[in-house]
């Protein structure tokens, strides 16, 4: 039987180390190297951070398996038992361009179900938390529920590459009372949960980049989805939306109908 | 005279007062008060912002003059002598709906050149600063030259809306590495001073949006000018274009040739 109190205490220490690190390789990174080396510098960046979870596991929680974007991805093609899906850094194209703007993403789910997720801005120290029935948190600070604010007052977040794509998606743009990109799908589902966005779309995301944060989010009463409108599978890369009820809703029957 | 390295470390302690007395308010708002005060709010900081520097030049530099959001713009019909440009809140969408990502910007300028410019990005105690000719800083820590990286290695940040109204603008969100939108022109001209961005546009900005914006650009080699090339005259609103000189060159040439 898993404690998942102990659990969630358990890897919120191992997040925060893992930050920890990233924010030490960076220091040690821009000091000594150029911006050309920051491809580097995340892929073993990446590769550290998910062979420490894969180490951690293997002593505190031998049965637990791991799937991350470096590799252990193809070992696990269902979420059988307790599986760990974690983004070592998501928004890679930040950390290497802007330095900022990156998380670390981690969901945990027992047979299929998210129970614990954080999403960790490592350089604005800025975590958001949730366990399963206990709602989510930002640096310790409780979220509301999500607000169902119209598309009038919402702000909405979308790769502009993906309007150019489904053209149906100006209509809320022009609609909504503003736009936003981030370039982190992990941040950006924290911030619909803590009400800073009402929607974020993408049309091609992993697994790991949309656990935690889906974890997150149902605590505070959002909803995510795949493009269509169906569950996620947590196995595949997918179409993804998180939105309040209400703009999920309107985006269901604008897009779908 | 001016003395502009007193003038820089003067100005600088107002800002961070600014700063402290906007997250005072953020935090007792947030105490007492819901999402819909939030636009009361915004109009009392800005005000109160204002009038704080109004009676600072009143007592201190006596002969200058402050352009701002709240009014006193329409004293101001030229940049004879020293004139301070405020933005006490720049992002107030951002304010009011996501409480961060806003941020207090001011550029003093003497006799129509920039000489001291500050972005401060309140909530992240994040703040940008610049003297004329003696470089541009973000938290102490200098800011490098801006890099004339490609097209195809930038990332690039506008309002979708505006790429709506002039689709030519899609060719470069489609060729760039990235796209990114924050809300707040202040943090997106500093951004690309930082080399987080490599251009940013509007089409509708007015003086305070940019001032501060441009003195710190400047120091680190970049661009500012309207959408059509034209040198800024920080009287009226206006186009908007940060970039790098490269970026630059590439949208003059792609847009107006």
């Amino acid at each position: 039987m898993n404690d998942w109190n102990e659990i969630y205490n358990t890897s919120k220490e191992w997040i925060l180390e893992a930050g920890d690190y990233i924010r030490e390789k960076m220091k040690s990174s821009i000091n000594v190297s150029s911006k050309a080396n920051q491809n580097d510098l995340v892929t073993d960046v990446d590769k550290a951070v998910e062979e420490f979870f894969i180490e951690k596991l293997k002593d505190k929680y031998p049965t637990h398996r791991l799937m991350g974007e470096e590799g252990s991805a193809e070992l696990i093609s269902n979420l059988n038992g307790t599986v760990w899906i974690l983004d070592p850094i998501d928004g890679t194209v930040n950390f290497v361009h802007q330095e900022c703007f990156f998380a670390v993403s981690l969901g945990i789910y027992h047979e299929g179900v998210g129970m614990v997720g954080f999403i960790y801005d490592v350089m604005k120290d800025e975590l958001f938390t949730a366990l399963k029935g206990h709602g989510a948190y930002v640096n310790g600070k409780k979220l509301d529920t999500v607000s169902n604010v119209s598309l009038q007052e919402s702000i909405l977040s979308v790769n502009v590459g993906w309007i150019l794509e489904d053209r149906r998606l100006e209509y809320f743009v022009k609609e909504a009372r503003g736009f936003r990109s981030y370039g982190s799908a992990a941040l950006e589902i924290a911030y619909v949960a803590a009400g800073r966005l009402e929607a974020y779309i993408s049309f091609a995301l992993h697994p790991w980049d949309i656990a935690g944060g889906a974890v997150i989010l149902k605590e505070v009463g959002g909803i995510v989805s795949n493009y269509e409108g169906r569950e996620l599978t947590y196995l595949n890369k997918d179409t993804f939306i998180a939105a309040n009820p209400a703009i999920h809703e309107l985006l269901m029957d604008k897009l779908h109908n």
